[in-house]
C-alpha cells in the first residue's frame, strides 16, 4: 500500500505546480495565497459522496473528478466569480486509492479550462470515498452576484436546458440507457464560468441551479423579498428532452442541471441579450420577477414537488425562512 | 425528519452571524469574503471522520465539533496567521443528524475564542459522520512562517509538552481510562495560535506536530534542506506522562500533540524566550539545525517507527522526498 505521501505526490501530479497568486502551494501547513488588491473573494465549498451522489456504476474515475470540481465552480460563476484556486479533502478507503490519479486527472482537466488552481489538500481514511472542495474566486469590491438584489419587474433569464440530468437519472432508474449528451449533463456538467462573469455588469441578481429551478428560484424570491412569475412553456429543454420527457416537470423540478438564473432590471435587458449574443451565449428569457410574493407558475400543471432536499427527500413546498450555508 | 434547510438553520445557531470581513455570509451560492490589504491569505483543509478520527465511545458530541476545528486552527497557528474565516462541509448519516447541533456547539465555543468565524458550509448525507473544515488566516504579505527557510544552526523551540494525546489512546487501548488532563489532549487540543502571532517576529520556519514530532521535524528538514539535532531527554512532557510512560518513545513520535516546532536564528534567540517569557508562552529549546542532512536523536534509543501516516500504518523511516499538500 502506497504511503500517505506518495500518495499526495500522485494525486498531485496532473495539476499545474505554479499558479499566479500562490505564494505557497501544496506542501506546507497552510497554502499561502495572494488574493489581487482590492478583490473580494467568493467562497464555496461543495462535496459529492459515493453512493449517494456518483456510483461507479455510471461514472468513471475521471467523471467524479470532473464533477467535484464542476459542482463548486457552478457557484462561482453563479457570483460573477473569476475562478483563482481550490483545496480539496478527500476520504478515501484504502481499497480506492488506486481511483485516485484518474480521479485527479479529471479534476486537473476541469481545473486547467478553468483556470483555477490546486492550492492543497488533505487525505482521510473513511468507509467510503468522498470529495470536499474549497474554491475561491474573485470579484471587483462589491461587485458579487448575490441572491439578495432582485427587484419587482427584473427579467428572468436561464442558461442553457433544463432537465436532462434529471432524466438521465430517471432513465437509468428504470433500467434504459439515456445518450451520450444526456449522460454527460449528469456526469460532467460545464459551470457556466464565462456567462457568470459577462453577467456581472448587467444582471442584478443570480443563482445556480442544482436542486431544481423552481426550489432555486425560491431561494431568490425569499432572499430578495420579491415574488417570481415564470412561464413554464418557455424554460428550455433540449431536443432529447422533447423527444423522451411526457411533461415539463423535470425540466421545473429536477436537480443537477448547473445552469445560471441571472435577474435583469428591465433597462439593462436589451443591452444583456445583445452581449450574450455577441458573446455566443445562449439565454432566454422565462418569465420576471413581482411584487405579490409566491411562486407563480403559467402553462404548468400543479408540480408534485419543486426540487430536491437533500435529507428531507423531494421538497413538497417552496421554502419558508431557510437560510443555506452554501458558501 | 427535519429538512436539509431546517438542519443548516439549526447548525448555524451557535455561531456568530456577523464578523468583521464577510460581506456575505451563509445563505448564498458563495460566501463573500473582504481579506485585508496587503494580507496573504493562509488557507488548510482537514477532516476528521468517524471510526477514524473520533469514536462516541470517547468523544462527546462538543468535543468532536472542537477538534474538527481545533486540527484546522493548529496549521493557521504553525504559519504565524491570524484566524479569520471557516467553511465547513459536513457529510452525515440521517440518523446522525441530531448530534449536528451539539456538534456545532462544541465548534462555535472554539470558534469564539479563537476569532473565527463560520462563513459558510455545506451538508451532504454519508454513510458516515464527517466534518471537512476549510480555515482561512492572514499574515502580513510575505510573512507567513513556512516549512522551507530554516538554516543551520538555528534554534529549535517547541511549545507545550508532548506525547499526552498518544499515552491517552494507548491506555485506552489496554482498557484504562486517562485522567482527565490526559484525556483533554486527546479530545480538545488547544491551538496554539498566540504562540504563533508571538513567533511570527523571531522564527523562520514553523510547523505544527500533528503525525509525531521526529516526523514532522523530518518534514521541515527537507522543505529547508537541513539536519536536525535534537536531544530526546529535552523533549518537554507532562508529569502524568512521565509517571505512566515507560519509555519516551510516544513523546517523540506519538502523534495528535497540536504543539508548535519552531526554528529561530541564533541572534533571535535570546530576545524571543524573553518574549515568550513575557507573554507566559512555555517554549523548551530542544535541539538545533545542522548542516548534515538527517535526523539526529541524541538520548534516544533505536524508534521502531518515526510518526503516524494515514494509509501505510505507523511510518518506518523518516520521509524521503514526500509533499504533503496540507494547505
Amino acid at each position: 500500500m502506497p504511503t500517505e505521501f506518495e500518495l499526495i505526490d500522485r494525486f498531485l501530479k496532473p495539476f499545474a505546480r505554479k499558479g499566479a497568486g500562490v505564494v505557497i502551494g501544496p506542501g506546507d501547513d497552510c497554502a499561502v495565497l495572494r488574493p489581487s488588491p482590492g478583490a473580494d473573494l467568493c467562497v464555496t465549498t461543495d462535496a459529492v459522496v459515493e453512493g449517494v451522489h456518483f456510483t461507479s456504476a455510471f461514472f468513471s474515475d475521471a467523471d467524479i473528478g470532473h464533477k467535484a470540481l464542476a459542482v463548486n465552480l457552478s457557484d462561482l460563476a453563479a457570483m460573477g466569480a473569476r475562478p483563482r484556486w481550490f483545496v480539496c479533502s478527500v476520504a478515501c478507503p484504502p481499497e480506492a486509492l488506486a481511483r485516485l490519479p484518474a480521479i485527479a486527472r479529471g479534476m486537473a482537466r476541469l481545473a486547467a479550462k478553468s483556470a483555477i488552481m490546486l492550492a492543497g489538500g488533505n487525505f482521510a481514511r473513511a468507509d467510503a470515498l468522498s470529495l470536499h472542495i474549497t474554491a475561491f474566486g474573485e470579484v471587483a469590491r462589491g461587485e458579487a452576484l448575490t441572491r439578495s438584489r432582485a427587484r419587482p419587474k427584473d427579467r428572468i433569464y436561464v442558461t442553457g436546458t433544463f432537465g436532462d440530468a434529471a432524466l438521465g437519472l430517471a432513465l437509468r432508474s428504470i433500467g434504459r440507457k439515456p445518450g451520450a449528451a444526456v449522460a454527460a449533463r449528469q456526469l460532467r456538467p460545464e459551470p457556466r464560468l464565462k456567462m457568470g462573469l459577462l453577467a456581472r455588469g448587467f444582471a442584478r441578481a443570480a443563482i445556480d441551479v442544482s436542486d431544481g429551478l423552481v426550489q432555486d428560484l425560491g431561494h431568490v424570491a425569499e432572499a430578495s423579498g420579491v415574488g417570481i412569475r415564470i412561464d413554464a412553456q418557455k424554460v428550455p429543454t433540449s431536443r432529447t428532452f422533447g423527444d423522451l420527457a411526457a411533461n415539463r416537470d423535470l425540466a421545473l423540478t429536477g436537480g443537477e442541471d448547473y445552469e445560471l438564473v441571472l435577474f435583469v432590471p428591465p433597462a439593462r435587458a436589451v443591452a444583456f441579450e445583445r452581449a450574450c449574443k455577441q458573446a455566443r451565449e445562449q439565454v432566454t428569457l422565462i418569465g420576471e420577477a413581482t411584487k405579490k410574493p409566491g411562486i407563480e407558475l403559467l402553462n404548468a400543471p400543479q408540480l408534485a414537488h419543486t426540487g430536491f432536499d437533500h435529507f428531507g427527500g423531494p421538497a413538497s413546498r417552496p421554502r419558508g425562512r431557510a437560510r443555506r450555508p452554501k458558501g
